[in-house]
């Protein structure tokens, strides 16, 4: 077991080598930043993991495609608008974007990737886009904060994460709030690193780390059309370990899951949900979600009102697990057991406290086998109501 | 095809004969009414359709058993308390409340139904249950009106509906505005008709009826440990056209669905979702549900914001359904296309406007097939939070 890699964030992340960065306007939407691009000096081994909507947005497609040899050299991204259900006129903006920035660049269309967030349903503007490009020069240094501020959208700060295997270092970021369930796929999260690894090593530890980070986060149950998860590896740090790069990777994508989860729109409190004694992952999973995702529970959560009931309801509701035995489950709070024993006015009294702290950690056990999952997720709040009752307008 | 039955609602409802009504207070957990009866002097033909929650209460669990012959002749219902996840004590305690009717009512415990909703993982505080059963008469009349108040917990209103088939009466109460998404079973809905009907139509109609109206209804996506929906048939008017009958029990259940979706927790708006053009009624019922219960579709709903991509996203999310093709789709709203037609400014302030009225109607066309259904729900407010995050205490 290799330790804990040790985790930066913020604006004090670092950076690997061999990347620079562009964050721009091109008032796509306001005056804030809106247009970013990281690329890679040289080419990069690269995958990408997107979407199941039948509603992917053009930028998925093209990622799929210029992702099918394995390589990719930059990513941009358009914020506040998602170029979406947007017809024919959408994938030829999304290719003429690509490019426009493989022109910059120097590189061929094939080697860029688009990543696109923001309302649906609006075509992009593409002659303000098209006018500011031919003022963008690449700037010859890396400001990785700078664009996880541009692809934000009603994120309410910049989520980056870096952490260090052997000579390489691994930095990422990532964007989201709100029609945040990723299954098999992610909301806007890029990763980049310095190290050199195979592609299949590359493909297969980052579909792994996918699954067990941002496929455990859920805000709401809405699942974008435009989530896209895109790892670049450019190699001139050299070759690193791989069990090192992974628990490097996986550190960082946890760290962003986890800054995701307590930026979820309107939220002010973490919700991390733990299942154990399961089946097996998938079940573990299942459940942990029906947990994270109970509006109910949700709302609970956000009062501090301990109502603990209502997580034995959620996991009723995974009915299909038929060899889930209400007699066998145990449910905790942060190691304070509610079910099965039935708790008197003190013990809600002492739930009431241990709710209202910040983190809120949920722990089923499911007494079906040996398997577990961790999700995280965030309270429901009035705020979410406010900011989606009135987004486009 | 039959014409539509008249649907008479609120405290104007008919009484079918042969029922009488009990409701009153026994302090379950305040001084509102809480326990209550309806029982028919005479045996009935009985069905019902219970939760799938792996959680089922006590009460589901004795209904089960109690309906095994197909008859009843009494349900009593507590409210303020579900009676789940509280272990052996739960079913000795729906065993007792079921005698204590029995008794009053000179029947069989087995003919007695029970229904219970509130707060989970509470005991029933049976002292006083039973205290308040000793003082308990049974009147001779019956007030269907006191009853569907006295099941209410967080219902701002009764709900009530009834119609004629033949010299019959068939009359509907419901109850339920939060831990609303019932899956071949519903909250609590009772159902009850003095129509002569054999049990062999009468558990084929009941189950049809809630599969196209209860099971169609969904306010949160949580559900309930005790849903229940409940037909009871006295046969004191005689035998009626079954045909009849049934489009009579199938307007009152559709009229206690949409009141139940209107008084959804914290709601100001119905919303409406048909989708036509389906597969199959499950594919369509599928992406109706996915578009009434996404948290962002309700809260655009909400605020009448006129952003149409958020139904796109959402039949989006089912992806299992592999044969619906984006291009093929038609998203409109009362009839206003939106998709694939890209709405300009005007488009979208016209939107806004029929987003503005109490119920909003959004309609999808699959292209998939020739099937259709229609589901309720209602927008997601900033009540409903509140409502929610301080239930227990």
């Amino acid at each position: 077991m290799l330790d804990m890699p040790t985790v930066t964030t913020g604006d004090a992340v670092e950076v690997p080598r061999g990347f620079v960065t562009y964050a721009g306007n091109a008032g796509i939407k306001d005056g804030t930043p809106d247009v970013s691009i990281v690329a890679s000096l040289t080419p990069c081994v690269a995958d990408g993991v997107f979407t199941r909507s039948l509603f992917a947005g053009p930028s998925v497609a093209l990622c799929r495609r210029h992702l099918e040899d394995g390589s990719a050299r930059a990513i941009v991204t358009v914020s506040k608008n998602a170029n979406v259900a947007t017809g024919p006129q959408g994938d030829r903006d999304a290719q003429e974007l690509a490019e426009l920035v493989a022109r910059l660049l120097g590189a061929a269309p094939a080697e860029v990737l688009v990543g696109s967030t923001g309302v649906i349903g609006r075509p992009y503007p593409m002659e303000r886009i098209r006018a500011h490009f031919q003022t963008v020069t690449m700037p010859p240094e890396a400001d990785f904060p700078a664009v996880a501020r541009a692809i934000m959208t009603t994120d309410t700060r910049p989520k980056l994460a870096s952490a260090r295997a052997g000579a390489a270092t691994i930095t990422g970021m990532a964007k989201g709030s709100g029609m945040i369930e990723p299954d098999m796929a992610t909301l806007l999260a890029y990763v980049f690193t310095d190290a050199s690894v195979g592609g299949h090593d590359l493909v297969e530890m980052f579909r792994a780390v996918v699954d067990s980070t941002f496929n455990c986060l859920s805000i709401d149950t809405d699942t974008s059309t435009s989530d896209s998860a895109v790892l670049l590896a450019n190699g001139v740090a050299g070759p690193v370990d791989v069990g090192e790069l992974s628990a490097a990777l996986h550190a960082v994508c946890r760290s962003l899951t986890v800054q995701l989860a307590t930026d979820g729109e309107g939220a002010t409190k973490l919700i991390e949900v733990n299942v154990s004694s399961a089946r097996d992952v998938a079940q573990a999973k299942r459940v942990a979600k029906a947990v994270v995702n109970s509006p109910l529970v949700k709302c609970a959560v956000h009062g501090a009102d301990p109502n603990w009931g209502r997580v034995v309801m959620a996991v009723g509701k995974c009915w299909h697990d038929t060899d889930i035995d209400p007699q066998s489950v145990r449910v905790s709070f942060g190691g304070f057991e509610v079910y099965p024993r039935l708790l008197d006015d003190r013990g809600l009294d002492e739930l009431a406290k241990l709710m209202g702290s910040g983190t809120v950690e949920i722990d089923v056990a499911l007494g079906t086998g040996g398997a577990e999952a961790t999700v995280w997720g965030c309270d429901l709040t009035s705020e979410y109501v406010h900011i989606n009752a009135d987004y486009t307008t």
